[in-house]
């Protein structure tokens, strides 16, 4: 019984030794040197090349390193009866409601302008805009959207909702379904995505629907690249349909040193940072649901496969 | 009975429209045009040429248009028996307090440094720096700076304080007075400046001052642009004392388009925004101290002309 960590674009060490600090006896290998294949009885992967997991025929678990479950669904040769679980990182949440707040208020500060002025030392002080004249909208009131809403809400904004299921949040005004969403972008001056990915989801953030919000309208896409039509988001800061941008996540990662986004000056860029789960945190679960798929037990956080999250 | 309004580098009309929205019968003029001199009984100034305050002889008070009054004191052609005012704009504590938790923020996030890759499309995510890792020291705990303190710990940072004066601010370690200055700055990582400006605290950021701070420190200052002497910080930055700066207050305002501060890549310029003064949310005050001054009655926010604030 062993545990396989696969991953691509992070460092797989932090982990094992993360791991090996809850339980110095397990047995960790860390691929593509993963010795015996059929030892592998649970797989902690991120950015797994495609096929891979066919190779373990003992394969019961697999866990994200992160909140999304995106980067494993794509992959076709999936095995099938695989138990699919995700990372709650309970320090995410603060960490994400940071970096959410700091972008809010670097808009509402001019915080992307001022900068872009500093190369040609103009000074042009702007009122920040109000509090009271901006709605927040979240997309998506899952575990971090919920918090993120409340947390939004307790600081004094207007702050509306969506998702796909009925959610009751105090003091945030919750649309559920297509059917509302129209109203929801109507009443957004500031859109949080912070859906899953699925078939649903993608493209959401797309001409026609981000057209529909109120203006200043501004954008921040802390959910997936494949979230956003990069066509139509700029051709909608072209039309002043949207004031700008704050982009931390991208189809493609790293973003390629040559997108367009790199250099607009009303997109903020930042490198997949909203949200860095930290091995530390969240070691215990992990090794938990390492411990409870060996003796056939429930799973924490276990993946809906017919809801992708 | 005539209030003058007299400023540079702000309009005045914000402020009479503010005034007569409070009393439409008020007798409102704005320098140059002041007509007779001896009709003007209060001045609400910002900026005013020294010397102008010497032209009108039953001038009785003086109000400034912003918390600081060193802009009036700087005047050597100050007449005496004056009495002098400040502004407690009560909105201000909040737009100062989202300015400075924003600028730590975007330092713990790196924004800056994020800012900078993006000319060059470079991708390089970092893990922001931790809370627990850092203390906020806060210079001067007058009004707004214990708020600032109180604040900032209500957010789960480490706090320490500092002023001539002793304090008792829950949750806030404060240091007092010159022998316990070194302390302060041995505890801090990040420095905010939030002193009145005076003689003795006039380049009180300076090269000894700044290089005892905790590392990695970093200064945010929205005191004065006098309380900080620039080549020292060209040095602290240099030899990797300080690890950046977030400057909104300047020497000279505007800042000037050749200033090297501009272009230094771990200065952060921001245009003197981070108390913006709103006429509307002051006006009240203003008008009330116009009228007591008529009355001979005491003054709201009068300054102890010893201390200078």
């Amino acid at each position: 019984m062993t545990l396989l960590v696969i991953c691509q674009n992070k460092e797989p060490q932090p982990w094992v030794d993360a791991l090996m600090k809850i339980d110095s006896r397990l047995d960790i290998r860390i691929w593509p040197d993963e010795g015996e294949p059929n030892d592998i009885t649970f797989a902690l992967v991120w950015q797994h090349p495609h096929g891979v997991l066919q190779r373990y025929p003992n394969l019961k678990t697999v866990s994200s390193m992160g909140a999304g479950v995106d980067h494993i669904l794509q992959d076709p040769q999936l095995p099938s009866g695989l138990k699919l679980v995700r990372i709650i990182d309970p320090g995410l949440v603060d960490d994400m409601f940071d970096y959410l707040s700091m972008a809010v208020a670097s808009y509402r500060h001019h915080q992307h302008r001022y900068f872009n002025y500093q190369a040609s030392g103009r000074w042009s002080p702007d009122a920040p805009l109000k509090k009271s004249a901006l709605t927040i909208g979240v997309m998506g009131l899952g575990q971090l959207g919920e918090v993120v809403a409340s947390r939004f809400a307790a600081q004094n904004f207007k702050v509306v909702g969506w998702s796909t299921s009925e959610k009751n949040i105090p003091q945030v005004t919750a649309f559920v379904g297509e059917s509302q969403q129209k109203e929801f972008f109507n009443r957004t001056n500031i859109l949080i995505n912070l859906l899953p990915l699925t078939d649903a989801t993608r493209s959401i953030l797309n001409a026609v629907n981000l057209s529909q919000l109120k203006k200043p309208a501004y954008l921040i896409n802390v959910g997936r690249g494949q979230h956003l039509v990069e066509d139509d988001l700029r051709h909608l800061l072209e039309s002043e349909k949207l004031s700008g941008a704050c982009l931390d996540v991208f189809s493609e990662e790293p973003l390629s040193v040559d997108h367009w986004f790199w250099r607009h000056p009303q997109i903020k860029v930042t490198p997949h940072v909203s949200s860095l789960t930290q091995p530390d945190r969240v070691a215990p679960q992990i090794v938990q649901n390492y411990q409870q798929t060996f003796l056939g037990l429930p799973l924490l956080n276990q993946v809906d496969l017919n809801r992708g999250y």
